[in-house]
């Protein structure tokens, strides 16, 4: 008989609960065998949706980790427990598909990295959901093939639709910032597609809040744009924002010397398109998941696979801190208005050049 | 000093008006010198517009023929006056752009090319307007080019807005019904692509009235689909509506054995689209001069050409009989329920032929 | 515990595979317990993907049919043994989903029909995939909610790509041709989007071989254009191709008096454009699996559904027989050159009437 | 009898041809009277396109300027020489539609703007020929009318098709750079849809060279990205490069609080798409006249109708010096690799505030 990787999700908030839901019913080499969440709604959830499965129900990390048989676990807590549960379950000798980011901090971040070091035979992972949707694959093929020439530029965006119930206003105190947040996985597809040693040279980037003025007071914004130069001439510029009034919308282009290849020019919910009196009209996700959806389940399955067959898993974990540093330095120049610089093995370049430079 | 070509416009209608404008503005090889209309806003507008470039403004078709120095005339009056304002101008040993369809009638309508036949020095074009459209052109000489293989079968449709006041039911009282008003641009253009030469195998029509119910009294519908065989194998299906909510749209498919062109699969006034709560919407023209002015100036210059050089003109004259001669026969299968099929020279078979079928 | 519906896949072909591991992997609350399929490679097939999960493999289907436990059958074998195993299936008490169509011939996809009548306890069900895809799913919901007035026309299409192997010249002899085997599907989409109860009035079909000859010893046609016409003034028309060159294309329109919904107008393996020196280019799925596949498993999870929880199914089965009718009709009628014509309660007015009528 | 205005064309390169075409055959109410150019192909071109018309051809400006009757003088040279032409046929007494940008300075440009100052009777425009454009009119009304709430965020780029002649390397030597030369396009439309009163906060841009190395020695790029931060909360974002492989591909975005629209996301040459073995493919321009031809028309004939009439201009001559500020500053700041501030009256922060602020 076919044996299933024993699969536990840690938070069970609206990723986490779609994350137990794909290992439970839509990766067939998994078993769901237990979920926590502190959360009394949570775990109300769970029993309604999971129990019926024989999936054991938590609300103590620790608990849940020492329940025997657990061979990976699926971090979907609030980002400031991310790295020290990552942490715990690589101590307990789990693997672990950790949400992004790592942590909204570099050296936190890369603490997680150290850990996962000292344990070669695990397999742990940042979920960048994107690297795991067809049409990205597709793109990152077309590249690698040579379709496009040598990329030089490419432009990212990840923009929420506008959400007035000031939600983004409460979620910006821990989220580390709109780069952190949203360009995470702009500046992660950067990583991917001019390559995971791109050296970043410098970094710039401004903001506004049109819509959120209360988002100040975390020195957040709700529409900001960066541009980030790699030694080797190659220039990545990023838009992220959270007043898109359609719904969704993430694209990004990869332009090379040969070509350039377009993910999600024009977004579409589906194939349906209404002619209406008002002219023709296409609907578009209302969030990154109904984008998304499908790469998740790959990721769990992709995952699952790399567990159970001793498979390297599709991306280093290193490239988690690298995405972290460039978001950290985004959000550190729009606060202070300055461009941000490294020498050619990516150290920061202090004041004192910076002032000599002048 | 450069020879212009001296134009008179018959009718002030509707497409009248832009013919003269066309002639008048954008047409750098002419010059026009005359118009006609019986209808005393016409005449106003034509006093307001034109009469200070010099144009000559008539209310009599004839007293205008007699003019001196017309070299050729524009016929846009009503369908029922093309044919003999287009005979009379021949015998006037003018050249002539007719509006479509030069008859509702085959029979009045070939009485145009016998006219035309007899002054082979005379420039008789009818206008169909889509011959000069960049987008179809472009699909002809990629079709001509061998790209899509052997064309096969051609899906063509002529959809227009929909319009509660009831215009088109009076219209249809002289139209000749909407087989013959709408679908012969797609009849002409299927006889573009196929080839002049193509014989009529089949003809097969039905159609509804779905909001303009009063259409019946003239045995007329708002939409229509039919379906013309021609010997050696191919195809063509039509589709003629008077409902579209969004507006005008025109749309033609060419299916060859190695591939395909589509011209207009998607509709749209302009390169603007707008995110907005409801989606991403786009607007298409309200109507065939929306869609296709550019092609009428194009008309207007290449008939010029043709005129001043000795050119011969794009398009045979004998096609617009073809295309009338289908046109009818459509209109006549929906009306008596039944197909009506041709020999391979084209030659009607009739009721015997199909009884002995049966 | 919860209870998950034993399921056995009777067809290992390329679409019994693809059924068996939508049981297997991706419908939560079922277990594929049997598969059969008298061709060895199949079996090998089975052994390698299916054994491990503990799925018995058979190579009789009566033999699957006794194996204690199997609650629904899935077939998914040559069109010509549907019905009988069909049949069989519900005479053994087991639900059944069977692949479309029920059969080539309206009488014995009535028998299927008539033995399901029997035992309304099970869940017959006519694997009608696209009434399970998201976007034509969304047409029908803003059609049923008013937004394009009264459906009045459809215009549906599906087209295979181009396979020059040959494989449809032999496939041809067993598909009932190519308006029962392709367009059966627009024929159900028309039957959904007008209602189930829509009567038939007439029906007229023309076709050729435009890259295929040899698919006349089938009376077949590569490429067949045909018209529906129902009662209460309602047109559907169809074309069925088997020579598209960028891969397979399905779409449908339904155009209301107030609107109109398109699904899949513009066609796209996923949301990937490529610029290149010859311009902008995107892809499209090369067959119907690529472009419904998430149709086919949430098939299989809704009548999983239907069954562990005695729920309605999402269609009717006589509506499968009604699209058997018109496909085989259509079918004639190519074969014949004549209009099929039906009276008010959908009976065949035959060849006197029509004699009669001239 | 109608009053045209007398022009002259002075520069018959690739547009200044154009130009003298459009005012020739396209603009009814004006008539080309003279032309000039040094070069002999080009007094060439001019005698076989345009001395059958009556159009006199020089090969001096101030001899043409000094033909009697001329009212209007179009300025189509190289760049270098339109503030000359320009202030001497203000001087003497001409209306002047001068082609983008005044100069690549921004004080010689101002020279214009104060001569045009003191001849308030004249009509002194220049040509951002985007404003003319029919979509970009289209957005600039959708947004006027409020319809996407607060325009906060504009990106627009300008992208030409590789040349690889090398053609752009020369070409740089003149052209002011990447940002003045293509940005300033985007810069114009910012400043027309943002508020000709804008001002700006702060300039940053980078930039490489991806295929033509040798643009390094006139401090020129082929890929170039800025960011203008505008006081009152406003970001604009640029990208220019000259290595599209498909063709010509303008863009611009404007988002607002409330919706955004979108000028050519998807660009294409006609309404025409191929269906082929390798998927779809649209064609896209191979240069700004395919894409701008109607609107350099729309330019002649507006502008002919300002100076006929005494209407106000479109725009002011002002906003063509901000524009040439924004590109020179942008140049600027990839040069040096530092980003460029401004005080709230739009006066530059200079390198003491850049000092101390450290």
């Amino acid at each position: 008989m076919v044996r299933k990787l024993q699969v536990a999700v840690s938070g069970l908030g609206r990723m986490g609960a779609r994350h137990a839901l794909h290992f439970l019913g839509k990766t067939p080499r998994a078993e769901l065998v237990a979920v926590c969440d502190p959360d009394p709604r949570c775990q109300e959830w769970a029993q309604r949706n999971l129990a019926h499965y024989g999936t054991k129900i938590f609300n103590d990390f620790d608990e849940m980790l020492a329940h025997p048989g657990i061979e990976a676990v699926v971090i979907a807590t609030v980002t400031t427990t991310h790295a020290e549960q990552a942490i715990k379950a690589i101590g307990a000798g789990k693997h672990v598909l950790c949400e992004k980011p790592l942590s909204t901090s570099v050296e936190v971040s890369q603490s997680v990295v150290d850990a996962a070091k000292k344990r070669p035979d695990l397999k742990v992972m940042c979920g960048f959901s994107r690297r795991f949707d067809a049409s990205y694959r597709d793109a990152w093929a077309r590249m690698d093939r040579g379709d496009i020439g040598r990329p030089a530029i490419i432009r990212s965006q990840t923009c929420d639709k506008l959400d007035p119930s000031g939600f983004f206003v409460d979620y910006a105190q821990f989220s580390g910032g709109i780069f952190v947040d949203c360009n995470i996985h702009d500046i992660d597809l950067t990583l991917w597609f001019f390559g995971a040693d791109s050296i970043v040279k410098s970094v710039y980037a401004v903001g506004i809040t049109a819509v959120q003025p209360a988002l100040k007071k975390w020195a957040d914004v709700d529409n900001g744009v960066g541009i980030v130069e790699f030694w080797g001439g190659k220039i990545a510029y990023f838009y992220g924002s959270r007043m898109m009034a359609a719904g969704q919308h993430d694209m990004t282009e990869i332009i090379g010397t040969e070509g350039k290849v377009v993910v999600n020019g024009a977004p579409q919910t589906n194939l349906v398109e209404v002619h209406e009196a008002s002219g023709v009209r296409r609907e578009i996700p209302p969030n990154y998941y109904g984008r998304f959806e499908q790469a998740f389940v790959n990721e769990a399955n992709e995952f699952t696979e790399c567990c159970l067959d001793d498979k390297p898993l599709p991306m280093k974990l290193s490239a988690a801190v690298q995405a972290v540093k460039i978001g950290c330095a985004l959000q550190e120049s729009f606060r202070s208005g300055l461009k941000i610089e490294f020498d050619e093995i990516g150290s920061r370049v202090g004041g004192e050049q910076l002032l000599a430079k002048l």
